[in-house]
């Protein structure tokens, strides 16, 4: 434990970024929860443009207005 | 809020038919739960038709049948 | 096939209001995707309102606003 | 890695249900996949049965059937 | 976007460190990603501990030790 | 009911492994909790190995140590 599930969408998250996202979050788990990194586990899901939609619309259709 | 995540074999979903999953589920929070569109996501998630299972079979293989 | 996961914050959401929202997203998966009601699957989950957060904020915090 | 995530109808799961539950599991990807399993974490998630739906009915529904 | 599920054992989480959680992660998302904090949805679960299983074992039996 | 949802890295899983997983866990519910194979949904999400951290390292990175 813990369990960290990031969801974004799928716009070229670089290597690196995702590097920061995985440090980042464990220290927040160390720091607030004093949890074990090595017990910390996080993963990234990247969600097509299409597929994620909020106020009602596609996300690929809105990020064109 | 709310946050809906729609799990599907992968199967050629096309946009226009995402558009109205995202649509629909919206709507169906709005009406059910008066909940406002401008804070509801919806996640579709494509899966693998080797990657899904029931009934102890793996859905390429009953898809066959 | 399919899951579908609906996360909502925990505010008394009826048994009546969960049966609509079982029988309108299922029926949605049936009209857009052609989906087969007896392996369409749906499970709600009511989230507390100080463990949803948005815009940096606690939901339990927005909502006394 | 890996995780699973086990979402079962909340029916008097016992703990020792659930312990062998975890041990099955994680030994099954240790046996198909070789995985460690001190980096495999298992999560039980138990559904309260008015929250499950499926054949576009409440679970809590159908059990009485 | 993005969303953001944090699940931890269920062992008394301060509602303070639940907003630690959230503004921190919610801030990692704007620094890394220049995410947007208005759609930065963030979920936190806790998972009784007789549920969560790692190293083959329940986290309540590893407690004990 | 249930749904279970197995995340492993994405390292070349073979159909054939998906289908012992997907029987392996399938039977195990059926044995503990005597679940109905025919309602027991599996699914497998494979992630990418940049995307996957734990010990606050990259997947990617732990690997060729």
């Amino acid at each position: 434990m813990p369990y960290i599930n990031i969801q974004v969408t799928d716009e070229n998250v670089t290597k690196n970024q995702k590097r920061q996202l995985i440090e980042g979050v464990t220290q927040l788990l160390v720091d607030v929860l004093d949890k074990n990194p090595k017990t910390t586990h996080v993963v990234i899901q990247e969600v097509p443009i299409d597929n994620w939609g909020f106020d009602s619309k596609q996300y690929s259709e809105t990020k064109k207005q």
